[in-house]
């Protein structure tokens, strides 16, 4: 078996679960957020800023690499890992969201689906079998199942049909894949926001046994409360013993609301692209470091943080750095806003542990969102 | 006194000088190179990653932080040391290098220079009493006269009216410095490629006894044989007890070539620069990372270094980097660069006080140029 997932602990209220998830690359204590490291780089950051930080994996995109460098070149140097300098475990997507992400000029079909470069508009071709071949080349230590992601909102006609052939594909992903003892296969389910149709999902992957399971398809424009009313449908179908990750979700709420409703596992580019575009992850909620406001602020981005950003720079200077277009600037909120999210994950951790998570989740909705939790379902 | 300069040797065969500058930020071993850090950071560096390659003082450019912050952000963050968290040395230009870059919309008078903003074209004027303000209020270690830098080819005419001017505004200068003992102004030596004019004006800059003395207006466009002349006009007639700073140079002929001239100081954006754009400085000369040859090329960027960048990444890895516009990969080739060239600089520095620096000069020519220095003068 390339993974073994070990469920430590199940909170009684919530539902929460902690976890240990031994790879080939070592251990990610769960519930984990994956920073997101799309063509082999988490964007302005080195592997050991990463794991100084206490990332403990990190997701790469099968489609990115595919294109750029190729994974004959990555192949080549001897694997992802070697290839980033990155020695701990890498979950690769399918290709499957990025490819429906690109709406102009595809067209799906039985065999998989056909569509144009986002960087020369060639024609390109992927299927779950070509999917799976990049991915194996690329030698991460959990990959993923080729799927159709569909739009939000999309018809149940449309949604049924997709699936269906997400199913097929999943089944010919498996078949596809040539090295089981090193890198694990996890299924994806999707079925939209039909609840029927997610649990008819749920159940046909299930069957497939996959060493672990991805809920996809949603944090795609659905409201919040949608998306856990999906969970809610899903999660209590899949093995208590086997990893679940919940894909693209990287909000404070809906990272813990999905820990609440038995995640695993999730990755997003979002701690890391807000950052760039200067928005800060604070003890006090949403920064906006560009604003004027801060342009004579010598406080640190965030006083309740002690990442490398917050116990060297000032809000004026990394506004600064910002406005003028500066490196450092997009490495320093980068860095913060990872710190943030990681040791969050790390406070939830803590806090299922003590069985306190329901306060924890009060407490932070208050400070970060000013507000109580939408959903006090628990 | 701001600064003491001690000279530790001079190589008879050559005229290089071993030296320590000592700054109230600490001390500089000479001959050596300054990194630019233009807005108040070195482009993609930490002042941490800076300080462990070796970097002993950084230059920051007076012009851009006069535009941005501002220099009374910087004064109220308690100076330029304090905003950019670095703790060591810091030069600052007079902004008249960056003012006379700027050739539209310019109208130079003998109380200062009128022109546009280069960010977002309003009105701007730069004097010796303002150039000054500004560095008080940034609070450099080393601060530099408000000279005009002449464009290369100017006729006499020219070159000789703009020293005139320029040696008035050094008088100026001196007379606008309201810190004397925290900072030390230099005199900046100007003349074009006329040596009787930069004879006259070493002696005239000379008799107004700054701390140190800059070599101004080379590395403009000249051949690099004009640029040597210049200086062995020049630097004969400097005391021999004060350090000097040739400015704007870094390439590696230039600076051993300005070493053997007696030159202490240099700085330039050029290894910085050319690392954004992949152009590597190596043990084997120039490395263009994205020329397609790289694309599978397993081996260290330069296989006798032993920077970051070097020991755990391949010219494949960083070539992909830059051809995908990852941040990381800016950072690597700057770490890099700035590791060749300071480690550059303490080889000089082994090799004068060894009496070998001619038979080094020789060897890094051949390995790193393919050829033979073309001035044997030594």
């Amino acid at each position: 078996m390339a993974i073994h997932f070990e469920l430590i602990y199940e909170d009684p209220k919530t539902g929460a679960r902690l976890g240990r998830l031994s790879t080939p690359h070592g251990t990610i204590e769960t519930p984990a957020f994956m920073p997101v490291g799309t063509l082999g780089t988490v964007k302005a950051m080195t592997p050991e800023e990463l794991e100084a930080l206490g990332a403990q994996i990190v997701l790469a995109n099968t489609y990115h690499l595919w294109l750029r460098p190729g994974e004959d070149v990555v192949r080549e140097a001897g694997g992802l890992h070697r290839f980033m300098h990155w020695s701990r475990p890498i979950l690769t997507d399918s290709g499957g969201f990025q490819v429906f992400s690109l709406k102009e000029r595809r067209r799906i079909e039985e065999e998989g689906v056909y569509f144009a470069s986002h960087l020369d508009g060639r024609p390109l071709f992927l299927s779950p079998e070509k999917s799976i071949a990049i991915q194996n080349a690329l030698g991460a230590d959990i990959i993923m199942a080729f799927d159709e992601c569909p739009p939000y909102p999309a018809d149940r006609a449309y949604v049924e049909a997709s699936l269906e052939r997400t199913l097929r594909w999943a089944e010919r992903s498996l078949r596809a894949h040539r090295r089981p003892k090193e890198q694990s296969l996890f299924g994806i389910i999707q079925g939209g926001t039909f609840p029927d149709l997610r649990r008819r999902a749920a159940k046909a992957v299930v069957s497939l046994d996959f060493p672990g399971y991805a809920v996809g398809g949603l944090s795609v424009g659905e409201p919040k409360p949608v998306m856990y009313a999906m969970l809610e449908e899903t999660v209590p179908l899949l093995p208590r013993t086997k990893p679940r990750y919940l894909m693209g979700v990287g909000s404070p709420d809906a990272l813990i609301e999905g820990v609440m409703r038995g995640i695993d596992l999730f990755d997003s580019v979002l701690p890391t692209r807000i950052a760039r575009n200067g928005a800060l992850m604070t003890s006090g909620g949403r920064l906006v470091i560009r604003n004027e406001a801060y342009a004579r602020d010598f406080s640190p981005l965030d006083p309740a943080c002690d990442c490398y950003a917050c116990r060297h720079y000032t809000r004026a200077y990394v506004r600064h750095l910002l406005k003028s277009d500066e490196i450092l600037g997009l490495r320093l909120t980068t860095i913060h806003n990872l710190a943030f999210l990681l040791r969050f994950m790390a406070d939830v951790r803590r806090h299922i542990r003590a069985g306190t998570l329901l306060e924890f989740r009060d407490a932070f909705y208050e400070a970060y969102y000013g507000r109580m939790p939408a959903h006090r379902g628990f």
